[in-house]
C-alpha cells in the first residue's frame, strides 16, 4: 500500500474544508473543564477532579498496598482515559487539551497524589509530545523519591514513523493494557512486575483503524481533514493523522479483511524503548511478530466515535470469521466506543494475544465510569 | 413553543437532501442480519438468534420461575433492544427492519420460546405500528394459553399526537424500564406485579431529545431530514420525527435547560392505556405529573448515536445543576449511547422518579451485551 508522509502538520491545516461546527458544548475553551466537571458530578463515588494542574483520580487514592497506575494524553478520545479511572483500572488520568499532550506538571502532581508508597506506572501512548512529557515527569518524580516507570504503547501497524511520532503510534491496545494492568495493581503486583506486564501487553497487541469522516476540534472549528463522499482512509490515526492510503468506499467485509490481515500479518517489528532502571534510562529492544495459528486473543472492535454499535457488530462478524479461518481463538471481546476521535466515523480493530495470566487479569472486577463488571 | 404537524410521512421524503451514505455495512438489505450475527458471535455465552421469524433470546431461556420480559421495535436504536437481552434484563427482543415495527409472528414466537410458564410481559414503545402489532401478538399468545400482558412506554414530552403515534412517543424510559423490570423478573415477580411495576416506571419517567444532525437509513441511502448548518431540532423523535421546533444553535447549557425544564414542568398528562385483563382488553387511565421538589430521580443522558461521550458529560453538568436548583435528588445516572438513532448527532435526557423498590431493582446485577454490572 501507498504510504504518505506529511512534511509538517501545517500542511493538514491547508486542506480545504467543507463543514461547519455543530457541537453540544458551551465555549470551545471550556470543553474539557465542563466535561470533567460532568464526570465528577456523575461519578463522585468513584473519582475526584484536581485542577491546576488538571487530573482526575480515584476518590479512594492512594490505595494502600497497590502500585498506582496513571495514564493520560490529549483529550478527545473519551472514554479513554478519564472514563477508565476507578477500582480495577487507572488510579489517575491526565487529560491534555484536545489532541494535545498533557504537561509534566500534571503527571507529576497526579503521581504524587496516587502514590501509596509502592510507586507509579505511567501508561503512555507513543506520540512525540506524550512520550517526551511523560519522560520528564518520570525524572521529576524520581528526583523527589517517587519510584516511577513507564510503558509506552505503540501498537498501530498502519504507520511506522510520521510527523507525530517515531515508530508506531499508540492506539487500542492502550485500553486493554489499562484494564489488565489495573487488575494486576489490585492484586498487589509491584512496580517491576507491573511494568513487565504492561510491556508484555504492548508486545502482544496490534491495531489498525479506518476513517469514514473527519472530526472537528472545537478550538479550531473546522474538520481536521477532508474525505471525499466515497473515500475512506485506511490506517487513520486517532487524531486524524494520515493512514496508509485513501481508497474508495468498500463493504464492511472488505474493510474488516484489510484491517485484520494487516494486523495478523504485519512483519516482525523491533523498536527500542527507553525504560527507567537503576537510576537512569536504559534502552531495551522489543519485537512483536505476526499472530500465529493457535493464538488466543481478545478481539476489540472500537468505534472512532460517530459509528453506531450496530455497524461494529457487522465488523465483528467478519473479524470472527477471519480469526477462525486463521486459527486464532477469540477468548474475549470488547465492542463499542472506547478510544475515540471525537465524532469521527470509522472503527479500529485490536487483537491482543492472551495467556492465562492476562486472561485472569482481564476478567478481574472493574468499576470505572465507562468500563464495569464484577461489581 | 411552536408545534408542527406533518400531514403525512411522505412529506418528509420530499425534503431535499445533501449528503451521501457512507456506512460500515455490506448490503443495505443485510444490515440487521449481519449485525445480529455479530452479536450472536460476540455474546454466545449470553444470547442466541432465532431466524424466521427473527428474534434474539437469552441462551438460558426459558428461565424457570421467572416471568419472561420481551421487547422489540424497529432496529436502528442499538444497543436497545438487542443489546439488553441477558440476565437481569430482557429475555428476548424482536428487531424490526430499521425504524420499522417488528411483526406479530416475531413477538409470538419469542414469547413461546422464553415463556417458562410464568407468562410474558411485553415492553412496547408507543408507536402506532409497534402498539398494534404487539396487541395482535398478545391476542395470539393468549389464544394459545400463554399469559401475556403489555406495558406501553409513552414518556416523550416533546410531542402529543403525531403521524407516528397517538399520544406521546416512547423513548428513553424504555431502557430504564427494561432494566428495572428485568431485575424484578429475576427476583420472581409474577406477571401481574411485573406489569404494575412497568406501568409505574412509565408513569414516573419523562424524556425529551434534540438533534444536531439527521441519520441515514441504509435502505434509503439519504438522510431522513435536513437541518441547516446552524439549526437544531428540539424535541426530535428517535426516528427523526419532527420535534417541537427548529431553532438556531445554542450552547449546551441553554439546550440542557430547555430539555430539562420541559421534562420537569410538563403539565399533568393523562392517557388511556389498553391493558389485557380477565380475557379481554380493558382501558385504564394513567396520569403523570410534573416533578416535585424532593423527588429522587435517575438522570439519564443519552447519545443519539453520533455525539461523543465528552459532550454528554457537558450536558450532565448542567442537568445536575438544574436538578439541584429544582430540589430533585439524582440518586443514580446513566450516561452514554443506549437508545440511538443510527449515527444521528444529538442527545436526549430522561428523568425517572425513583422509590426504594425501583432503586433496589435498578442496582440489581445485570449482564447483557451492552449493560453490565454486579456480575
Amino acid at each position: 500500500m501507498r504510504r504518505r508522509h506529511y512534511p509538517d502538520a501545517k500542511q493538514l491545516d491547508n486542506i480545504s474544508r467543507g463543514t461547519e461546527m455543530k457541537k453540544l458544548i458551551n465555549r470551545p475553551e471550556n470543553v474539557i473543564s465542563d466535561s470533567l466537571a460532568g464526570v465528577a458530578a456523575a461519578h463522585s463515588d468513584i473519582v475526584r477532579i484536581h485542577t491546576e494542574p488538571r487530573f482526575i483520580y480515584r476518590a479512594d487514592a492512594p490505595v494502600k498496598g497497590c502500585t498506582a497506575l496513571v495514564s493520560g494524553g490529549g483529550s478527545g478520545h473519551e472514554p479513554m482515559h478519564t472514563g477508565f479511572v476507578g477500582k480495577g483500572m487507572l488510579h489517575a488520568a491526565c487529560p491534555g487539551e484536545i489532541f494535545t499532550s498533557p504537561t509534566p506538571d500534571q503527571m507529576l502532581e497526579a503521581a504524587r497524589r496516587v502514590n501509596s508508597g509502592e510507586g507509579v506506572l505511567f501508561i503512555v501512548k507513543n506520540y512525540s509530545g506524550d512520550a517526551m512529557n511523560f519522560e520528564m515527569a518520570v525524572e521529576l518524580a524520581q528526583a523527589e523519591g517517587v519510584p516511577v516507570s513507564t510503558v509506552l504503547i505503540d501498537d498501530d501497524v498502519a504507520v511506522r514513523d510520521s510527523i507525530y511520532t517515531q515508530g508506531r503510534r499508540g492506539v487500542g491496545t492502550t485500553v486493554l493494557a489499562e484494564k489488565i494492568c489495573g487488575g494486576a495493581s489490585e492484586k498487589g503486583y509491584d512496580l517491576k512486575s507491573l511494568t513487565e506486564l504492561g510491556l508484555r501487553v504492548n508486545k502482544n497487541g496490534r491495531s489498525m483503524g479506518v476513517a469514514f469522516s473527519s472530526c472537528t476540534v472545537p478550538a479550531r472549528g473546522e474538520p481536521t481533514f477532508d474525505l471525499g463522499p466515497d473515500e475512506i482512509e485506511i490506517g487513520i490515526g486517532i487524531h486524524g493523522e494520515p493512514g496508509r492510503e485513501r481508497i474508495g468506499l468498500k463493504t464492511a467485509e472488505e474493510i474488516t479483511r484489510i484491517l485484520t490481515l494487516s494486523i495478523i500479518e504485519d512483519p516482525a517489528y523491533t523498536r527500542t524503548h527507553r525504560l527507567w532502571g537503576a537510576g537512569a534510562w536504559v534502552e531495551e529492544e522489543m519485537t512483536d511478530t505476526p499472530f500465529q495459528r493457535g493464538d488466543r486473543v481478545i478481539a476489540f472492535v472500537n468505534s472512532m466515535g460517530g459509528t453506531p454499535l450496530s455497524e461494529l457488530y457487522i465488523v465483528y462478524k467478519t473479524l470472527e470469521e477471519i480469526c477462525r479461518d486463521k486459527g486464532l481463538v477469540i477468548v474475549r471481546n470488547l465492542i463499542g466506543p472506547y478510544i475515540t476521535s471525537l465524532e469521527m466515523q470509522g472503527c479500529s480493530i485490536t487483537l491482543l494475544k492472551m495467556d492465562d495470566e492476562l486472561l485472569e487479569l482481564w476478567d478481574a472486577p472493574v468499576h470505572t465510569p465507562s468500563l464495569r463488571w464484577g461489581m
